[in-house]
């Protein structure tokens, strides 16, 4: 479905007086400047404004309710995203000036203070602000066990790496067998195109990293609901772990009628759910094993604060999507606020690492054994270098006029 | 919800050698240049490019399925209201050419090439070509019929004029009345704001009207599914028809509580309903009693060709979203194609009028005795005068340089 991907960025730098946030989101080439437009859009709601540092559901939800924007949502699309980015980078500005990640920002804060920061239009049917606050205050005790656990271990990591479309056989089993040297016990493989080489395929790579390692499946969209079941039949022999994105987005209804005819293989969606409302959805009925939230993609940190919650209320672990531009460096955070404070548990929950950008980064992931080590750094890793920043520009930076 | 509308359009002509289409989408403000924005990143797609009038479903899948372009959907938000515009205006262009009104071009169309307009990606499992054309066969022998009693008695209409929020029940009351004395036998006014205001005004309009008449209200998204189940309680000894739009247009299941909770009271949605997935859930969910199709919102005519199949094998009327800035004058196409060659009755169907803006279209709307008269200018009536586009040209014409 992404044959083509030309990595690229809409950036925004949030100048305040107490310092600059950095928030960004990510498209695969033509229009990232539909994007830009659309943050553009947002700038009277922020320029000039004051920002309360203590109050950034208050923040987001200025930006996300405005009546003539919300016309082009209403939060979903382009304008959803200019607004992950936005929010992003206040929440790396807070982070900074806390002299804290963002996790541990989040993961500091007290019940009341998390569940202020989420809007909760549209999800009282399936969970309230009070039984929010109570989810949020049985972890309590816990958080400090976890936290210790958190910087011992770090959080476990799978790899997309070995998995892509076009690599050889060859290649694949020998990623494969890498990734379970260098720690990983997840990979996954993108499938799809042909049922008989992804067959092929998944035989390899089961006989490459054994029975004991989770091979995830992702179909990025590809089908609809009747070939999604027997596609996935058909790999069923070779164990797969999940099956990922196996058809809209949107399909809420399909994801439920798919988890139904292919368990014990696990559902899991939601890199290209537009926000909390589906994910709401998908937990209601049952559709998904597993919800991979995007940091850009919904509303940044506050919408996945209300996606965390709702997940932890329903009992499904969160396993969020990654990759892209500068996604890994992001996601650590809520994933790691997850499990500190909200779901407690890494029981489930893994999260996507692939190797690609971080060196663009002023605070890059860090991957040691297959975990990702927590960030230390204030902020919500969003900052990309000057020089990364300074290259790509569009259209005078010196990549660009070389291109 | 939309306390601030300044009506606003992306309008687009495509040139050709056989003449122009037009077409547009439209927003209430702010972001307009963001559907500005998605429009040219299209016209890489489009310009220079042959266009094969007999192929427009191949067209409209060209847009939609540029693998880049999805990623800021997929199908939502700007990039999708952005293809509704070029598409619309390549059916307007196919309608000049042919020298037809574009419902007449379809409704003269064999059941194949109906169905290959639509896309039938993530709908099969809902309904599958195949038994679209069976459908649309089976609808033969009655168009003649229909479109003769089309052109004799127009299509019904219902106005929202009465009902706005803000006016004083006493122009509420004459309003209503005098909807009643012009032929219409449906109104609708807006909730939502204040329940003990709300009561009062249904009260008011029932006593206005008269049993007879039909009373609609339209919530525009306010109310999570628990509120909204008590506010229509409270209207019901008022015997509303439908309530629209009682909360976020993503939810369906959340449709369907409310549909269950309120009826006989029937529930209606559609006009910010992203594209046909979500609308086919609302008709497997049952969430749904009327579907209110938008023309610019989802992909213009190829989309809510889809739309208008759906509905039919599901047996709920669609009744489009209508008001804006020039959406009578579209979905009057759409609602006179499904009456001659799809749903084949008027049963049910009543199409949105609201009284403004149609001054400055080439070809506006014409209503007679509450009812829309079919239009006989070839073309989807999307066209606006010369003159319009010039005065209200963003940032140069001289509305904008006198405001």
């Amino acid at each position: 479905m992404n044959p083509d991907p030309d990595y690229s960025a809409a950036y925004v730098v949030l100048r305040t007086d107490l310092g600059d946030g950095h928030g960004f989101c990510f498209t695969i080439g033509r229009g990232n400047e539909v994007c830009v437009a659309a943050i553009r859009a947002h700038a009277p709601l922020v320029t000039g404004r004051a920002l309360d540092l203590d109050d950034l559901g208050g923040f987001a939800k200025g930006l996300l309710h405005d009546s003539q924007l919300r016309w082009l949502g209403p939060e979903k699309g382009a304008v959803h995203m200019a607004a992950a980015a936005i929010i992003n980078a206040a929440f790396d500005l807070a982070g900074k000036v806390a002299g804290k990640p963002v996790w541990k920002l989040l993961a500091d804060m007290s019940p009341e203070q998390i569940v202020d920061l989420a809007d909760w239009r549209y999800l009282t049917d399936a969970l309230t602000p009070a039984d929010a606050t109570d989810l949020l205050a049985d972890m309590l005790p816990g958080r400090n066990a976890q936290e210790a656990r958190l910087l011992q271990y770090g959080f476990p990591a799978y790899t997309t790496t070995p998995g892509w479309l076009g690599y050889s056989d060859d290649k694949l089993v020998r990623l494969a067998r890498q990734a379970v040297a260098e720690g990983f016990s997840q990979i996954k493989l993108k499938v799809g195109v042909d049922v008989a080489a992804d067959v092929r395929r998944m035989r390899l790579a089961r006989e490459a990293v054994g029975p004991g390692v989770r091979i995830a499946v992702d179909a990025n969209q590809r089908w609809d609901v009747p070939e999604a079941i027997e596609w996935v039949r058909a790999l069923a022999p070779f164990d797969p772990y999940w099956i990922e994105e196996p058809t809209s987005p949107d399909d809420v209804l399909g994801h439920a009628a798919i988890r139904r005819a292919v368990a014990p293989v696990k559902v899991a969606t939601g890199e290209h759910v537009a926000n909390r409302v589906i994910f709401k959805q998908l937990l209601q009925a049952g559709a998904a094993d597993v919800l991979q939230l995007d940091a850009c993609r919904v509303a940044g940190v506050t919408e996945n604060i209300a996606i965390l919650l709702l997940a932890a209320r329903f009992g499904v672990p969160v396993c969020p999507h990654a990759g892209g531009v500068g996604l890994c460096e992001v996601v650590q955070h809520l994933s790691m606020f997850d499990y500190v404070a909200v779901g407690g548990s890494t029981r489930g929950r893994v999260l996507e690492y692939v190797d690609h950008l971080h060196e663009h980064f002023a605070d890059p992931v860090r991957i040691v054994d297959g975990h990702y080590v927590a960030p230390s750094r204030p902020g919500l890793s969003t900052e990309m270098k000057a020089a990364s920043l300074a290259d790509h520009l569009h259209p005078g930076g010196p990549v660009w006029r070389n291109a």
